[in-house]
């Protein structure tokens, strides 16, 4: 093949390439994010670096009020996934465990244990409760904006791995949102019919004011 | 002008006026969901009457236990919303009425206050929470998938209507989550640090058993 | 409870919190808009007072030529609505006042009477019409891009409120489309099938020229 | 390779391939429609046929009020573009042959020119003008929901394909919507500024009635 | 509390609930696919093992070709992910295994190394290669429709679990769509730039004729 | 009408029409992308000429390796179509000419012959090839993400345009992606089943390297 042929066949692939650089968004997180997501990093920036990410290989601290970790791998983390409608997360649990009642505003999840055995359900709309004890292997899904709840209900630790529908699905668990800010105590009480000195108990374990 | 050209014209407009009914997609209720929303009904049968809902011109009843009413015109009251991303509710308050802590899994939300005074919040993802007295003509955001309430905080009956972003908004409300059906009290305790008593108590309360 | 539990705890909320603050995207209407929306302002940066808007709780000026006023609350009113798929506007109508036959090019509508007679009506893709009066508490759907109107039919002012399946969902006034602009005459004349003089009246009237 | 290796490999692709069929979704248009589009024929019952259509390759007749036709390859006439998103027409305009002002409520669209000269534009939201004469191989793009027309402004017979961001992109041609039904005359008049006389004339060439 | 007061919580508590039951939609396979997914089954039929998958705790068959095994939990193995926007699959790779060139057409992927070294990398639409070793925790996005490969390059057998952006991924294997079907040799050659002997070779391999 | 009325009303377009300046969003291509597409520039800065593009009406140069040239008119290349969901490419085939295999990764495409004759073709994920001789006036749909190709079958030079249902659809030239890189021989011949020889050689012809 002659040399300038090459060249252009060189050339129509700059030409096309160059519309279409963005089946991927890295996200530049230190530009404001936008409805869909973050700006992109120039794609010339990049490197396979920038599509791995090593945070989940190590379990979280589990030496905590709940004995239990969630480490995420959102947009915040791992900006790759901006703009994927995908991001995933590592849950540790050890003996006991809990990781409380909480939602994900923005997102389905849908999680796979990998080591132990998991007590895990949700609450639907029509107010009917879905929980059932997980072995390793098995997967549950946890539809998008629903209260839902993972327990160790065995006896060694347990991993799991969640996966999301969104980059950034968000994470709003119920004590913390109750109990662990400024929400007045008349609010909490009137909202939630507990009394004001189960609110007040539990402000002050979990640092919250007023 | 001449009756054949006449007929062309209707001719065109049928022709291309059938491929294009489906501006709109009224639910056909008796027809299994879809992820998208309901199958349609028949453009031909429709009449105006489809496209028009009076549920939400009386005042629903609050004389229960939160002093306050929800009345839905969702997609399964109001079937002419049926894939357009939106529907309403009407929001009756008592002299001292609430709306407890509650999400919408699947929408976010705009209040408008129509008459007396509303102190209505949000908390977000970050804990953080916003809550702001409403006035008459006042209108306040509650974005998708948060724990968010309303009180009644004036001397006088309130009403309000609210928006969603979706047909199908959802609606958990907290207290009939954790207490109002048959997640086993053990569940409860260990997901929200609440007490056994607590829960026990308010399961009698809200109707739930386990 | 010890303190280092609790320190641990507020580390494991703030770090989660930290990958999920865009629950919400208040729109920074100093940035250049995107497709999705315009950039979010800074979390840290907001108030309760920006998911609040007062700007609907005062009647438009009704005294022009359609004796009617349209007081939006989109994005570019109520910056909290970005993103997030919904807005509202105000529509007051003096006696005989009427919102002209006009268009949301990328939402679909829900109006609520709050106060008055109303007769409202659309027209469909497939060219039926489709009108109805509407009273007190009635609610009404216009699906995304169709004309439609509102008229005051009753003897008092009218009062409604109406809701969008977008946070900017556009406006297009059909006789400002067509005669309050620079649009030639001739254009309007050969893809309206009106004729030259009325045409020309109507750009008097509304401010059109060419 | 051996034949049990052979089979295991089918295997493998079947079983795969049986999650994964839907990458298209033929319409069924027996069957009635939903807000994402038609239900899926069976893929195994298929062909090549399915994904073609010859329907424009056949110039339009414009022997008619406008000179003008159009032939929609929407999901209606093409099945195979159900749910993917786009659409296909073909414009013919006799010579003085005019595509009145009209609207796709539900999508964008892109002209091409292949033969002859059109004079084509829209009116945006913020009520300003953009037309151009375009002349063979210029494309022009008319965002979604806005009105706009296509006028052959050359001496010869002008031929144009349009592309739609929606299978089912609609049309409300701006003169049937208003004439050309059952629209009171009194309601067109309040709603338009225009004289009754003007629009009852109208109605007698469109076919309307009221 | 009085009987009748808790009579009237239940109601107001059954008639919202009723118009939100949808906040997931188990897809009943047994009804035609739509753009959006399946038709949903009746929530009321749903118990918590329709939430539940356990056909990814069990090992692949890698005894074939390609050392390797994809067992997936799309929506057609898992029916509860049915429109939630994710799906998960299992990969296991025998020393030496490899899942061969392949794209999923509808969705971006996910993966996380569970044990073993992987080799994993893609191709972006502006021709440039991303390509890495991962290990055990070790995550890497896939962006979506683009060709990418999963390699053992250790000396164990490896897991992985892949993550989807969609409940219908699709599963293109390249080997499979150029050489295991019946699209013709001289179609392949003139479309790849391979020779028809190469491509004869692999069709005799991989099941494909013509 | 009085001069006092004719400003009211010019009153009322300005400040609705200021809220709804965004139903186009055409592409500063000076800032980055987001996940949704470029930056709106201002609207006010804008002409018709923006909204128009005659980079298709020139043939593209089919003296390569492959007779054939894609000329696109994707955001890259025409910023109007930004965040519309559409965009289009022309495709020029020389007598002999072939657009190789190839996938875009985000979008569906259909295409229209205006001249000549092509053979067209595509791969489902279910592995079931479908390919058809198509005539002047022909559309074929191709959905997205799937392996498809277009070879002049006639005995002319062949005109086609093609439709995308995004505004940047992306171009994977399957050829280019396993041989025009520098993705290691190695990896290509381990995800293929490509003999290294074969691998070399075309890596040699269409540029690559390792």
């Amino acid at each position: 093949m002659s040399l300038p042929i090459l060249l252009t066949v060189a050339l129509l692939l700059t030409s096309s390439a160059y519309a279409s650089v963005n089946d991927f968004c890295v996200a530049d997180l230190q530009q404001p994010d936008t409805p869909s997501g973050y700006p992109c990093k120039k794609a010339t920036s990049l490197t396979e670096k920038d599509f791995v990410y090593s945070g989940l290989g190590v379990a979280g601290n589990t030496s905590n009020i709940i004995s239990a970790a969630v480490t995420p791998a959102f947009v915040a983390q791992f900006p790759a996934v901006n703009g994927l409608g995908i991001s995933l997360a590592r849950l540790d649990l050890a003996v006991a465990g809990v990781i409380p009642m909480h939602t994900h505003p923005g997102a389905s999840e849908v999680l796979v244990v990998i080591q132990g055995t998991i007590c895990a359900g949700f609450i639907s709309s029509a107010n009917t409760v879905y929980f059932k004890t997980l072995f390793k292997g098995d997967i549950m899904v946890f539809p998008q904006g629903l209260l839902h709840f993972q327990i160790n209900s065995g006896d060694d630790p347990a991993l799991a791995f969640v996966s999301f529908s969104s980059a950034n699905p968000g994470l709003q668990i119920l004590d913390y949102a109750l109990f662990g800010n400024e929400l007045p105590t008349e609010l909490v009480t009137k909202t939630t019919f507990l009394d004001a000195a189960v609110v007040k108990k539990l402000k002050s374990v979990l640092g919250g004011s007023g």
